[in-house]
């Protein structure tokens, strides 16, 4: 058993920090609180977004950015709960950066206590660009499997919280928490690590409290 | 219900293509097949490869190219089949190019018959970038959705063939294998869909005769 690991390197953007840092001092004069959500493609993130605006929706005011390569499926699902979404496409690309997650932000006005952007789907590309966002969150799918931190270990690096979704499915892929628990450490030790189902709604409250007490803490220090 | 959308755009690499062309004429030359395999992470890419190579190492000299941002989890499992493999890190690029393709090969070496490469879990970026495959192998898995090509339609688009995994929890998901038909019918009329999986081996005869025709085809046209 032996095998040769070759290195190969791409480019990436330069100025996207000094945007994101602009977008954090917009939000912050207006008081938005910005979630940046990444995930793989169907690993949950419409449904955990519509359970946790539906907790959340009678404490703040809530407004949505949906960014897709194409299509507007989950545009749609948000908007048909009532809730304010901006879809953007972003063309063929990857991953939203700090200047088109600012120009969404100008469509979309930042009037609102709480904006969820919905990321493309993918766990390279919006790892590496910083969009200005208050708490980054990373939702893995039991269905993933446990080795992903091993795989994709800037995503596990730059998230604050992780969502550990459809664990009311992860005995039927030999998903085991524990094995997940101690490949993310590996990344980021004592981020915290919270099992949800957006199907059945188990787990939410941990999650949800865990979100206010993030909005209240940067409320209280303005 | 009512949402805005807006377009932004990423540039993209300009001479991937000429490359691409280069690496397709060397593979003629040397024989090799090369099938570009793409996918979702977690959607069941290396577990498919290695019941696919278990299928037809009887009949094929068969190595393979691992596409990781970083690990070599897959590699050892390849490598642990007895098979031939090269792990090649992206550095965190979201996918494998023509030149990075042309590297790995150079390193693997091209007196196989077959040879997969493996490329990062996504389902945007590789779809942009020909690595001047043969055959370009989509894998979705039941898990996440019948919705996707709505979503990342150039995958569909590029992909030749589109394996549907994890059949067989299908309905724990409620994906709907007539609502992906008619969803990847939007972006490739035509594409051969071949359910799948990967855990049982159901749909593997289908499928491996499939490549094998293929294969056999280029072979009769030189």
């Amino acid at each position: 058993m032996s095998f040769e690991v070759i290195e190969t390197k791409e480019q990436v953007l330069a100025d996207n920090d000094a945007a994101a840092a602009e977008n954090r001092a917009a939000l912050r004069r207006s008081g938005a609180f910005l979630v940046n959500l990444m995930a793989s493609p169907g690993a949950g993130k419409t449904t955990t977004l519509l359970r946790t605006i539906e907790a959340l929706r009678g404490k703040y005011r809530i407004a949505v950015m949906e960014a897709d390569a194409d299509g507007d499926v989950d545009a749609r699902a948000v908007a048909a709960a009532g809730i304010p979404v901006l879809q953007v496409h972003t063309g063929g690309s990857c991953h939203m950066d700090a200047d088109m997650t600012r120009r969404g932000l100008e469509r979309l006005g930042t009037d609102y206590d709480l904006i969820f952007l919905e990321n493309v789907g993918n766990l390279v590309c919006p790892a590496e660009f910083d969009v200005g966002a208050d708490l980054r969150v990373m939702i893995l799918s039991t269905p993933e499997g446990h080795d992903k931190p091993l795989k994709y270990p800037l995503m596990f690096q730059v998230s604050d919280v992780l969502l550990v979704n459809k664990t009311d499915v992860a005995s039927v892929f030999g998903f085991e928490l524990e094995t997940l628990r101690r490949n993310a450490a590996l990344r980021h030790p004592g981020m915290p690590i919270l099992p949800i189902s957006a199907r059945s709604g188990e787990g939410f409250g941990a999650w949800t409290d865990y979100l206010t007490a993030e909005i209240e803490k940067r409320r209280a220090n303005g």
